[in-house]
């Protein structure tokens, strides 16, 4: 008998992928599934591709139909996970893939955001000095965005060795269209998104605080661009060394940053990451240069939106609440081609 | 300790998926693989996205390599399985995921193939009747062919029910391009796929010969084209029936033959297979309608070409003659979106 | 100065193909564009691709605001043209991309829509026998649905030659998704189709009668099938030969029957039909085969549905309705890579 | 009668573009085409595409055969124009799409080529300030990278007008598969590149001196991206604003520079650039904004790599070199969707 599992938004294309993981995990057991306007419906009519969960029924959010696990995944719209998790008995973790406890400045909520400031709760990156302890420690966790993962994982061990400045960051983060969500927009549409490459929000990215409040990032210019693919994010991050550099020093932070981590891999010299190399996969691959002409550090960072930048992180950090395996249930392989 | 394995051809497509499928295996360890022109690269050099078996090394094709294990996964060029199995010790079982051995009769084969007839091994279709032991007691077992696959389910429980004509079946099946290769060809370049789709050999493919075989079928038509997407096979099949017949009897017929199948699903009414729905599974999604203008009957049958297709269907091949769980190792749930 | 022109719903796929092949066209004049939930905003910001119609403004799709034209388009949903085109004046000249009037059978009609049955009009197919001079007299002009025009194109001269029988033709037809409009939906979010391919109103497809009506074939199974790109279908096309016949024979037919057309091209031998070679363009690319083991001969059929199977279509049909060169603003190059 | 005309290379998918831009150009006739090891075929074969180009038939590339016209476009790989150019007798026009003569600066050539430099012709981006008057002067022009267009129509009029500094630019481009040429490759095949990103050349990249010579930025970081697409770039410029400045003040800079351009379009406030509105055109969409954390100025910008980014340059250059209307033969409207 495994630890009993509830997703609240498990109709979503976060919520889908956290159901294909929790299926397949050996200790946990999922015991409810909610949605919104798919209640009702069965997990293979939204889900076609989740037929080890095809016949379960998806049940209303409520508290009540929720509460009795062991932990709830809140895979809910901004703004929904606060109210939600208020109802909540003592005893129930929380991992919340949403937006709403991420955040320790309310004035930066209220710059990128509407409604009203939530506390933060332990930020769920484990790969970040002291967290992974503070993740198993807590009973309520919020989960990275997506493209502030990539970013974060790239940049935060460069800050914190004194390798690369806190001022003057530049991303540019390119994600695939699952990073959108699965409501109906027309410029969603696959006859849109196909052949087409754009930029959007572009000034002010709700990701960009979060990437500087994880990582001590003091000035930074994030620009989201969205790519022809169902998943998978690219980020591209230039950063000013704080002293003439190479790329393999630059590669041996990063390394020795991330040594014995299982989930994120700094490639030999001469490879570059790609995101179908960690699709479906809780992977994240990291690769360092310094650019001859401007001198900047480069680093570019792949994962999948939906594995380390969503339901992969949001099992993870399961795992470490739940005080079991932290890698139980999540690929290291992606699906390619 | 697992069962030990080798896979000859490992660099290619279906060789990777294998090799994917085969490190998360609870009961096969993976102790060698061979390339050709790979030979003595890394596995994470050639198979970006197999983090979990980077660090092993392609050795050459040899039976000297090869030969110290359970059974061998043979996923080579058209031609080479043959002279490599003759070479084996004796108790080493063979998977061969080419075509070398799946056809009975010398003359189709000398009609689709160059080279010597090597007669036929035991037919690796877990699904048709009577086949799952022949394979559990096989020392030698012949993979399918992807598209052959994807027609053989649809077509072949039909015909044993006598609802569906062996005479005049007409299948379209249309794959992504990871079942064309990976040998480096303009037509297959990126450019040239997106936003392409063609038909190609029409008039003589070399899966019709199996798929007749296979199913008893007398004429058949079989067009196949190529789609821009990375993997999937959807075959729409049009079978005359018998007699006048509705698609409730022959979505019954399906659904009777495939009763306790793991992984061949007959979808429930009102919903249509889609490729996407089985990536990276071994799942076939299967549907059946009549036409109301013709009468025929229209079978649908999406699958994963490497999946199902090739490297899934292997693995359930290996652990049939393995004697071990049949569904080991082997996910039903596809990755999507 | 050129002639006067209006387009009707011109904020979806086929509208905004119309609008681009107008734009360049050296006699036809768009003096009004209208549409409905867009009424009101600017051509560029709903077609960001048409600079050169950009600031032009959409108005409400009234009598009056597309009357005073020479020819009229209509690119409305189904069951809106009748309605419209029973307001106008005489002496503007109608061509209609619906279905509304298709259909020369009360009865088929009601078999596959909803709604009052309309008149069929002259049926828009210059390629046809007879069909360019009663094209070039009439007033009102139906348009080619886009998976018909790809069928009826590879069948109707077989039939007319006798090589082909009229029974038993079996046809499937894979499109890209702007086919399906621009109407936001679940299944048609690029995260859904990227990957993906699947059948839909398998059993029972609209575009069947006008195929049946257009072609003399009496009996047809027709399954379209969506598939991951923006444009583009194939049509796979297996008909009974009336004796045995060689590929040669088929393809010389073909040849004969499209020698001097403009846009429809059979190819030599040897050489599939590929969409992407019709991109953007009013081509058609026929070939030929008969199976070697069936003796069925296969017809593929190649065309952009926005080109020769929607827009491309309309322009050429107006162009001989107002006795223009029939190939002026149409282009036969595609777009490729 | 028109100018005649021969392109050199015309295989590749520069090439084809081109001669797709010159079969509908008004003025212009294609009288000689040349390849390599395609010399001998007919473009139908090679350019499946060009219908209206089918039966020409590819010369090898030599100066006899290429010389008896009035310009020569020359698509030709690295290190092989300077060569054919320099045996050209006196009066031939020539533009070259290749990379032989963009760079005047010895040392920035040997940092990034092999081979012998060559001297610079005058460069061919006719936007630049002076740079048509001295196009339309000259007798060999140098077209520009693709990549290169993209970034330097974002950046130069910014520094021209000391709004931007030119230290320090940051430029991630991202880029359709086309970019990448036509030769076989594996990493190019549509099962790799489909559903995948990943930078390339980072920390060196081959545009990146041909943008400062354009532009006069001082220190450049450029990194290049594969997108899973055949066609487009776009590009994220941030650059560092020399006074305080606001998102519109930057965009009535770019305005004021392109007014009157054909071919450039800054777009309306809320609007982002898609590389899907340039498709098969010459044109490009620019956006302006500044990035509420840094202040950096962002400008965004989208082409047809194989438009504005080659071809499409290509014939605006040989209309000026021609003295004819410089938008002859070229849309300004994309292909969409």
């Amino acid at each position: 008998m495994g630890h009993r599992i509830a997703v609240a938004g498990a109709s979503g294309y976060a919520g889908g992928e956290l159901l294909r993981l929790l299926a397949a995990h050996p200790d946990l057991d999922v015991v409810a599934v909610s949605a919104h306007a798919n209640a009702g419906q069965r997990v293979g009519d939204v889900h076609p591709h989740l037929r080890s969960l095809a016949d379960r029924v998806f049940v209303e959010t409520t508290p009540e139909a929720l509460a009795d696990v062991d932990l709830l995944f809140l895979a809910l719209p901004h703004g929904a996970s606060a109210g939600l998790a208020a109802q909540l008995p003592p005893g129930v973790k929380v991992v919340d893939l949403g937006s709403d406890h991420r955040l320790t400045d309310p004035a930066a909520y209220a710059r990128y955001y509407d409604g009203d400031f939530a506390p933060a709760w332990t930020y769920g990156l484990p790969e970040l000095p002291g967290q992974r302890a503070a993740i198993a420690a807590a009973e309520r966790v919020a989960n990275t965005g997506c493209h502030a993962a990539a970013s974060i994982l790239a940049i935060a061990p460069l800050l914190a060795a004194g390798v690369a400045s806190p001022d003057d960051v530049v991303v540019t983060s390119t994600s695939g269209t699952s990073g959108a969500g699965r409501s109906p927009a027309v410029r969603l549409l696959g006859s849109e998104v196909m052949g087409d490459l754009t930029a959007y929000k572009v000034g002010a990215h709700r990701h960009a605080p979060e990437i500087k409040q994880a990582t001590g990032v003091r000035t930074l210019t994030f620009v989201p661009v969205l790519a022809p693919m169902p998943r998978g994010i690219l980020a591209t991050v230039a950063l000013r060394p704080v002293s003439a550099t190479g790329a393999a020093d630059v590669r041996a932070v990063l390394a020795d940053a991330y040594a014995g981590e299982p989930f994120v891999r700094v490639l030999p010299e001469g490879r570059q990451p790609r995101t179908s190399a960690t699709t479906g996969s809780n992977s994240v691959q990291l690769q360092a240069a310094v650019d001859e002409d401007s001198g900047r550090i480069l680093v570019t960072s792949a994962l999948d939106n939906l594995g380390k930048g969503a339901a992969g992180q949001a099992v993870q950090l399961a795992n470490l609440m739940l005080h079991l395996d932290e890698t139980a249930g999540l690929p290291v392989d992606g699906i390619a081609p």
